[in-house]
């Protein structure tokens, strides 16, 4: 069915949304509108705002309050000698939710992918340069996904920074933890196979 | 992790949308982050002046363009002597996507739930009555869904049309159409078979 005209607006805009398809956004749209008018502004205006709000921390290239640093690079407790290159914040989140690295992070702000027109122009990659070489970090972990273009691009960075004397490494190739081995494919079972430990 | 606060304050608003958690918030607004600043904007206005651009229609009470009738209630072509009573929007649009039913709509704004203190004074009863005796309506259809509360809705909405001499109607209970029978529960294995049909 068709919606009046300033809620088909919406619907559109929230089907842009990663994982919201035409019924969803409907969904979220329809609830939207039983929201208190003020509740809507104020929603509203979080979004339409963002741009003032949100900008990115000249450190990493991570998104922080506009005109800051970020919280990971104003935080003295994290170690400055280990830089973790990721691609973008949803996989700089995923890191984090592990709670397990205690180091700094350069956010790449996309990847190396020719096919798309994607040829590293608009990346972080004098950042990347400049904090690699600074002397005050030992390892750059490159923390790029284990697909064909985070492969090309963790190679091309491999490239870029190996005339620095910095050791550079990336994260195991393996069984993911709790996953069930009847499920891996052969890729991951070769890795998991030619990169196993002794059992202690 | 810790976003920044306009981030964080994003996700709280993505939160509050039907069927989103914590999770696919963060998603959502990682993604939005990453629009145009005039996206940005264009979007945020959209749901910001919600209050401005959607009103309710005055013959039906279903959302339409502020200060309008919506198009169900324009439409000529729609049979007036059917009304159809639904709960709310979403309810409304899963009849209009059958696309079998040509008649009008009457949207109530909610159902009564004692439990919850909804005793049906915030629903459209007046409006209800209006048009059930304008004289052009020959049949109402009480679509509530067929739980406790939409049945307790609908026994106190024909005992509210009890007067007026029109039909009263809800939709049949029965099997889902392409549904496995072995999944059915007994009351819908029970209504379909007192409701059986002869095979012709």
């Amino acid at each position: 069915m068709r919606y009046p005209k300033a809620a088909e607006e919406l619907i559109e805009y929230f089907r842009q949304l990663p994982g919201i398809g035409r019924r969803g956004a409907e969904r979220m749209a329809l609830a939207l509108l039983e929201w208190e008018p003020e509740q809507q502004r104020l929603f509203g205006l979080s979004i339409a705002r963002l741009p003032e709000n949100i900008g990115h921390c000249p450190d990493c290239g991570a998104i922080c309050t506009q005109g800051q640093k970020c919280e990971i690079c104003s935080d003295a407790r994290r170690d400055e000698s280990l830089l973790c290159v990721v691609e973008n914040m949803p996989q700089l989140a995923a890191v984090e939710k592990a709670l397990s690295y205690r180091g700094k992070y350069l956010v790449l702000g996309g990847r190396i992918s020719p096919l798309d027109g994607e040829d590293g122009s608009a990346l972080n990659l004098e950042l990347l340069r400049k904090r690699a070489s600074s002397g005050k970090v030992k390892e750059v972990i490159l923390a790029l996904s284990p697909d064909v273009e985070g492969r090309a691009t963790a190679a091309y960075l491999a490239e870029l920074l190996s005339d620095l004397s910095v050791k550079l490494t990336r994260p195991a190739l393996g069984l993911p933890a709790g996953a069930n081995l009847s499920f891996a494919d052969g890729a991951t079972v070769t890795a998991a196979f030619s990169g196993r430990t002794e059992v202690e």
